[in-house]
This record gives structure tokens, C-alpha cells and sequence, in this order.
């Protein structure tokens, strides 16, 4: 159950609409997920929030699309979002994620969880080595 | 400052030592950092926490060093863990990250932090697609 | 489903039913929402949380009735309480909150968590100029 | 401590320089943040963040700008950025923010803390009420 | 709906059965709830949640067997974790846990909530006793 | 560094000199944390504040002191709240907690944060058994 109504129309909306066509282009699908069909009940939401994720997930860049998304679930189990854990182990696992990897995220996101909880309750002071003003 | 005192000589106990000694020969380095010095303070703990990093984070898998210090960054960042984004960064870093790369993960983890907080606050419906046991 | 039963008779116990009378004259509506129905099964949580949320939510304030609905919206959605998130949209709803405004409510929302994740992930120092101390 | 070196002279790029320019402009001080001084080690990142906070905070809209920065605090505290926290304080204190508003705005950010871990102690169950496709 | 489809037959796998097969002596019960049906997709991820899981929990320690499920309750609380807090729910209550022990632990966990709110909102300076190193 | 001034002389106001005088009185010391010394720039937060610890911490109840005071530091780490680590782990130590039992707390309290992602990740569906509703 949502928050506000899905939109029955979204796309008698050019603004929507023109999202729309470029999320299918871009992903050459013609699945739109709710996300987006949701978002259409405000196109200048909708046309900032896929500009980002266009440009920061689907152009070429300096990291491999399947790292990237991996990245993207890590955050997302961080910040306990159901809806993103979901959508994206679907596009991990269309860019070719195996259930080895897909294990060894977990394996590492628990890890992390587990040591980011030890040092905050130890309160650890940083190392002098991390100083990267004094590293030169 | 620690909620704990810093052990004074922590190689005393030849339990910590053993950790530290694999430490030192696992990174090959003689620096041990504070996440360890201050574990040392109860020797199970450090046996069990250690030996998780190092068989996570340590041992040749699936994905490359540096991806999996990416990914302990993005969960790090969003469980506001200071001390470990300082320790994190600094292993990736000397895994290679460029400062590109550095750049594209933070753009990364706040864009699934935007989106996460986007999803949660419509709290969208899964789509059907996400349903892996109806995918065969 | 919850991790307690739902009682079955709450108004039986004369404190539940104060507390629910009070709920329902304050409100001015029948109408008691889940969060009361099931605190009812301890009357003293009951008590000391409807005194809390009647004396900042329902007591005319510094601020105004919507615009402290849209904050509690904005908490609820950063700690992903999914019941929450529902319960307080409802109610910003029912203060006036028109689509536009929720609208803008999430992309604020969504653009501080961007913006907090970048902060920690690059640990920012402090500028100066918040020494609230200083500036005199 | 940050975990990049501060950009020693950022104007000397020219996409630093016009979006330094823009903030000095559009905020009507001379005053440039650290966040944006660290962010010009990446001016594609700075540019798409700073479009982001302009478009949403220091554009006129539906809400005024004191409730924006109430808002952005209340979802930087949630999310525990000690950076955001103070430069949003400090924000909402130039928008006009009294003490006694600074007050209430933490009594309703904890008392939704509060709640929320109240209502996801107990995993309430959602009240049909909130079904915004059925209330029609 | 989970991310992995549960595997079928998890027993098949000898290195999955030895891991159930300690569960169910170790708990004294036939039953072998989802986290670990579901972590069986990984032997290796499987065995090492077990082994910490029965390590920490499930091994008499400094701390009695309700204590420890209650301190797991408030973090998969503040973790935002609904599978968590109904499994140790269940668990504490099978350690006896009371309703009113139950209530008391909710309170506790949303009153550190709102002050741990109110403290990261104030940017509360530490207090000099709190520093270990100095109290000698 | 504080987002508020440190009120000057804050039991010049009776309502915060009652407020406090009661703190000393009720923990027997005439120490008074900056919590409480911060909270006294608005005397009606830190009187419903106070008034919810007292309750809550200082009063004789179903669960042990020393209990309470560690299902607190176990939400302020989760909360990733650094003033109230320190302080809860002081209150804890005072009430006799063990350089034992801490390294045991912070071992529960990192093994939960662990279990918690994974079963994030996973999206667990949750078990029948744990529906309190269908169990009488």
C-alpha cells in the first residue's frame, strides 16, 4: 500500500511520457517499474530523479555497470529501503550477477554492518596513517 | 576518545598476538590499526572479528579487492561509521581507487540514499517482476 | 503482523479508555489508529506516549500544525518506519497538505539524505563560521 | 579529518568557478561552504549537486524556505550527518529560526524517533484508513 | 517475497544438513526458521552465520540467555529490521520474556531513540568523566 | 563543536534549577551531564525529558539496572550516536558492568547488526510460527 494514488495515466502527461520513452530507450525494455509510474504524479520529481539515475547509473563511467549496482544494493540494506533491495538485485542480477557474488555482497554488507557497529561502540579514535592532508 | 582504554601492551596475551602476527603477514605491513588495538582488550573478540575480515576481505573470491572496499565504504556511509569510511577509504585506496573512481562511488551511495528515501517515503508496492520463486 | 496480539477489549481497562477518550476529544473523531489500539496492552506506555505526542503535536505551537506533520514525515521516512511514514502522510494530509507540497516534502527529503551521505562519506570538517560560541 | 586532501585552488578550474560563482550569487555572500570546497575535487559531481540544492532549497516554491531547512535538519539528524546537521541549523538560524523553533523542532524530530521505534517494535500493522486507494 | 528463490531441498547439500542438524540439538527443537532456509542458497555464508549465531547466543555466557535476546531486539529495532524483531521477538519470549518486560523494553528503546535524536540535533560535546584514558 | 550556546547560568531559571537539583538528588552526585546542561536553553524539553529518564532509567522496575543501561548503548550504537555511547557506557560502568560483559554486549550488538543485513538483503518472508495471533 502506498502513500499517494498511483497515477491512472501517467503518460497523457508529455513530461511523463517523454521519461518514460527515455527509460525504455536507455534500458531497452519496455518495463517502466513503479518507481517511475509512481513519481509521475509529479513530473519535475520524476524528470530530476531519472536524470540522476540515467547519468550515474546508465552511462559509461569508470566503474562496471554489475559494480555499480552492487554498490547501489549495499546502500539500500544500509538504509532498510524494501522496495530498492529489490529492484535492484533484479538489475545486479540482469547484468549478470551470479548467487556466488550475490552471496559474497551479503557476506560483505553483513561484515561491514558488524564492524561499522564494533567501532562506533568503541568509539575509536582514527589512526594518524588516514590523515590524507599529512600523507605527501 | 574511546569508551574503552586503549590496552597498554597488547602482545602480552599470545592470544592477541597470534592475531596481530597474521595481521601483519596477511597485509603485509607491521601497521596494525585501531580497530584491532582496541579489540585487543578482549581476546575472543578479537579472534572472531579478525578471522571474519580475513576470510571476507582477505581471501581471493569472486569479486576484486577493490570492489569489495567499495562496497564496505557504501555500507559504512550509511551507517554514519566515521572510523570506518576514514579505514575503508584508506584500504581502497591503497587498492588502487582513483580519486574518479572515488568520486563515482560517492555519487553512487547518495543517489541510492536519494532514492531510498523516495521509495520508503511513497513506500512503493513491489513490482511482480521482483518475485524470483514466479521467474522460472 | 505484529509482534503482539492486538487486545481484544482495551476500553475495559479504565486508564486505556482515558487515554482513548482524550485521543478521540482531542482528534475529534471516533477514529483510533493502531499505534493506541496496541500500545493499549500496556497502559503505562500508553499513557506517557499519548502525553508526549498530544503535548507537541496537538498543543498550538511555534509552529504550525502542517509543517510539524511534514517533519515528523521527514524523521519517520529516514528511520524507514513503514507504519509511521503512513500514519504521518494521513495526517499531513488531513492539515491541508496539498500533492504539490508532498511533492516538494520528498524531494527535500531525498535530496538531505544525498547530501548527508556525501558529507559522511567524505567526513567533512566543520566550517567555522556553526561555532555558535564564537559568533558573538 | 576528511578522507580527501581539501582542493588546494579550486577556482582555477573553470566549472569550479562558475558554480562557486553561482552560490556567491544566488546565496548573496561571499561565503563558500566546505562541502563545496571538497566537492570541487570532482566538478561533475559539484555541479550536479549543487543544481540539485539550488533547484530544491533557494528556489521560490510551495513551502517557505525556514520549513525547507527544518525539514533537511530533521532528515540529517535521523541519518546522524554531524556536517549537515550544523550547516542546516545554521541555515534555518539565518532564515530566522528562534530559539523557541529550534526547541520544537527537536522535541518533534526525537518524538518521532520515539514512535518510530515504538511502532516498529510492536511491527503494527497498517489501519485500512491510511489506503489511499480505497478512500475515494 | 524474498531476493533468492529458498532452495528446495536444502538437506541435500551434507555441508547445509550438518549445519541444520546442529541448530535443531542446539535448540532442542525440529524447527529451523527461514534465515537459515534461505542462507542455505550459500553453504559457506550459512556456516559462518551459524557458528557466530551460536557462538554469541546459544553458548552460556557473562550475560543470561533473555538479557542477551533483549539487547538484539533493540538493535533489529534501531536497524529497522522486521524479520529480526519478530524472530528474537519469539525468542525472548521463549526465554520468558513478560508482557511486561516486553512494554518496559519498548520504552527503553524508543526513550535512547529520542534522545540519541536530541543529542545528534544539539551536537552535544562529550563530557570530560566520560574520558577512560584521564580516570585513573 | 554544539549547535546551540551552552546556557550561561541555566539554574538561574527555577524550572531548570528544580529540574536539576531533582537529577542530583535522584543519582546522588552533584555531576550534571551536557545533556541535561544543553536541554536547559528550553526549560519545558528538558523538564519532559528529564521527567521520561527518571521514569524510565531511575526507577525501580520488571528489568535490572545494569540491563537497562545496555539495551541503551545497544539502540545509541545502532543510532550511530556518539555523545550517547559515552555516556550510556559511563552509566553501564557504574552500575558494574565488566570489561566481560561490554566486550559480550558489543559482540551481540555487532552479531545483530550482521544478522539484520542479511536478512535485509534477503528480504525475508517471515516464518508462521512467529504470528502471535494464530498462536493461543
Amino acid at each position: 500500500m502506498a502513500t499517494i494514488k498511483q497515477p491512472a495515466d501517467p503518460e497523457a502527461d508529455p513530461r511523463v511520457k517523454a521519461v518514460f520513452d527515455d527509460i525504455r530507450a536507455t534500458r531497452k525494455t519496455e518495463f517502466i517499474n513503479n518507481l517511475w509510474r509512481f513519481l509521475a504524479f509529479d513530473p519535475a520529481l520524476l524528470e530530476s530523479t531519472w536524470s540522476d539515475v540515467k547519468k550515474v547509473m546508465a552511462t559509461p563511467s569508470h566503474l562496471d555497470p554489475l559494480t555499480k549496482e552492487m554498490i547501489y544494493i549495499a546502500v539500500s540494506v544500509a538504509n532498510a529501503c524494501s522496495y530498492c533491495v529489490h529492484s535492484h538485485t533484479a538489475a545486479a542480477r540482469a547484468r549478470g550477477m551470479t548467487a556466488a557474488q550475490h552471496a559474497e555482497l551479503l557476506a560483505i554488507v553483513s561484515l561491514a554492518a558488524k564492524t561499522n557497529h564494533l567501532a562506533t561502540g568503541l568509539q575509536l579514535p582514527l589512526d594518524a596513517v588516514f590523515d590524507v592532508e599529512a600523507s605527501s
